[in-house]
């Protein structure tokens, strides 16, 4: 017996729901006190009670694999049967988050966002992009390079995602937050998002092509040609959109009928876990997309938008995202793979990543006529990583993609962004602000 | 091809809560515009799209399972290759509704409520299973009678539960709600909850006993004997209360320095499904008993239990509660099974339910002084039964119990009770209060 309990059903599915959250919300309150993303707790918490450190190393875990423990592999407190039930859980986390994000892009609001946000958020997809995929070229040792070009490609699809909670949170507390330059980078923030979840589903629908291409005949052998998947993702987009025209017009008429009821959320789900099985299974598009495209349709319901949003999160933030998080460390992350090259990838990576957006986003600002602070503040506002980044990264080391996929040890560069983008972030804005103030209050505010 | 798309991935889970949750919800809203509760429409939506009308009698059905649309049983438009995902949703939703049942259990109210109302509950509990288990014994030919007289005392259980909503929206309508007997039905039917729960912890724990008793030795082989289920149900109870202490200690704490924080539901999940672990997997009492007392228990944290609770509820009733009740419908309803005699049954058993909750408490409102009509309303106020209902029901369908277990083709009974008993509540309890108006009024009354 290489485990103390074996968690084979549904009810042994909710201990191990108990286990996650206990322990992804102790860290993830942790990490926080010190500042950082809560997102980066639940991730440790994962990769703490799942066997990818302690098992490698003690062979011992709380949570391990019930084939694994058998195995001899290591000594796991509760051995998970199938992990069907945990992939179900993060796959609806995910959907969930994607669609909250959607949910929170105001289309109004965007439209009235100038070109410079706009360019700004290409700047910031595109030069990250460039960046990275140009580092990875090289890394032929660690399977990038020329051994998989498209592998190369992903790492840079990695890089290109913003989180501007933490600039947010920065502007908030300095007073700068309703300045002409804040209000640009948050607009540049959310047309980010929408820029990388396009160039997230061409990258991926194209990563596909090929893949079993031989055995499928007629329509589905189309399909998987680079044609056809742009055509099919182009496809999407005009059906999304037009089922969206319909969808908004439902959902303001249930919006003045009753604005504030249970029935809002309830139907939204509907369109989220709808949209989503359209993409993947019907346009071979990333299921996040759908999730994503959704959110995007339901936030044009402006006040329903926000209801179900305030209730979608209460789901998201005390159940499904934790999963979704802890099951990253406990399922996707590999240290076993780990070694001196792949390191000294990552960090070479993030320091891709962290440039990529200083300076992409950086020019745009100065090309605009803003000051050379502001225009480093506005490069620094784009430079923090979070949440989509990890979804990103969880998408393109996905086993759907198959040889195209990246490994799980390349996560710990997804994760070592998010950390060193966090911790920065926050140091260099108040540093920038405080330039013109006497030095002393500028050390003050660096150590905060 | 049998069917039309193969639901075979967390994807195709998302569509199927898509399905479950669209059908759902419009047909509850339909039935709860009619008066009736919105489970009820959960059930039928479940029916529907499920194959246990349309997939016996047309061969057809929405939502169907891989393995019978292979065989030809039925069409599936969406078949489901296999039901775990459904099953821990389901398993997941149960045990938040009755962690809510427990939260909504004020002790402190409990304790100042008087004995009447602790007698209503007993005769309440008492009299309609004795007169279920009664009628029950004659039914030797459905399998019920001296076949298994364990599952005579199931049919007798089901009829316990009293779902006290629906009386306590009538007698607010009719400005009745404040009045000591309003507040005595109140608490009797929470305590009803209580007794409701012990019962069928001791009644499905001791029909688990002797199950493949043959091959277990020491500590396993004394579990499954009468005394052993009765002695580690005790005992459960013992280790609950004791570790809630404890627990409620530790939410009073967290509730004093931060008093409305997502921390609080996410940590009162780990207590729910912990408790609900313990309590099968240790002590081989039902899982909802555990989440039932881990309400309880938290219930004790009066501020936090109540923002607790709402947060519980829109995971519950956005997502899991209609899953979990359209499952019921899908999954565990047969109608395969059911003939005349099994008609028959469920309408006698429907009578007894009724009539069991009228004489009981009814009789013991009038031996506490009420008038006779005040004994009828309190008899009538116990009288209608909602939710717990099905979940008790559930509980004894379950396969878990082996050869005790009830057939689905009884789960007809319980949604028979819960629709008689909605329509007649309300109408009896109107005509009860406008006895002494002229006859015209009251006749308007009957007919609301």
């Amino acid at each position: 017996m290489n485990y103390l309990f074996l968690l084979d059903n549904a009810l042994g599915f909710a201990l191990i729901l108990a286990i996650i959250l206990l322990t992804t919300k102790v860290l993830g309150l942790w990490l926080r006190k010190a500042g950082l993303p809560q997102v980066l707790g639940y991730i440790i918490a994962g990769i703490l009670i799942g066997p990818a450190i302690f098992g490698e190393f003690c062979h011992f875990c709380i949570i391990g694999f019930e084939e694994a423990a058998l195995s001899g592999k290591y000594f796991a407190l509760f051995a998970v049967k199938n992990s069907n039930l945990l992939n179900a859980f993060s796959k609806i986390g995910v959907l969930l988050l994607m669609f909250s994000a959607g949910l929170e892009t105001n289309l109004e609001e965007l439209k009235n966002t100038g070109v410079t946000s706009l360019l700004i958020a290409v700047a910031g997809v595109v030069i990250p992009m460039a960046l990275g995929f140009l580092i990875s070229l090289p890394f032929n040792s660690i399977g990038l390079g020329t051994a998989n070009i498209m592998k190369c490609v992903f790492i840079g699809t990695i890089l290109t995602a913003t989180s501007v909670a933490i600039t947010v949170s920065v502007l908030k507390e300095l007073g700068k937050f309703n300045t002409k330059l804040g209000t640009t980078i948050v607009s540049a923030a959310i047309i980010d998002d929408v820029i990388g979840i396009v160039v997230l589903s061409v990258v991926t629908g194209v990563a596909k092509t090929g893949q079993g291409a031989e055995q499928l005949s007629g329509f589905a052998a189309f399909k998987s040609t680079i044609y056809g998947t742009i055509i099919m993702i182009i496809a999407f987009f005009i059906v999304a959109i037009s089922l969206g025209f319909l969808v908004s017009h439902i959902f303001h008429w249930l919006e003045k009928r009753r604005p504030s009821t249970h029935r809002l959320p309830v139907f939204s789900l509907v369109v989220c876990f709808g949209y989503s099985w359209l993409a993947e299974e019907i346009f071979g598009v990333a299921d996040i997309t759908g999730a994503f495209l959704a959110g995007v349709v339901l936030s044009t319901a402006h006040r329903a938008s926000e209801y179900i949003d305030r209730k979608i999160e209460v789901n998201t933030y005390t159940l499904f995202a934790p999963v979704f998080f802890a099951n990253i460390g406990i399922s996707s992350i590999t240290f076993a793979g780990i070694d001196g090259s792949i390191f000294l990838f990552a960090v070479l990576a993030v320091i891709m990543g962290l440039l990529g957006k200083i300076i992409g986003c950086g020019a745009v600002c100065k090309a605009f006529g803003y000051s050379f602070k502001e225009s480093a503040i506005g490069g620094v506002g784009m430079m923090a990583r979070g949440e989509v980044a990890l979804i990103v990264t969880a998408s393109v080391t996905s086993t759907a993609l198959g040889a195209n996929a990246l490994g799980g040890e390349f996560m710990i560069m997804t994760v070592l962004l998010i950390l060193v983008s966090s911790i920065l972030t926050p140091v260099l804005l108040k540093t920038l602000y405080s330039k013109n103030k006497p030095q002393v209050e500028s050390v003050d505010n660096i150590n905060v």
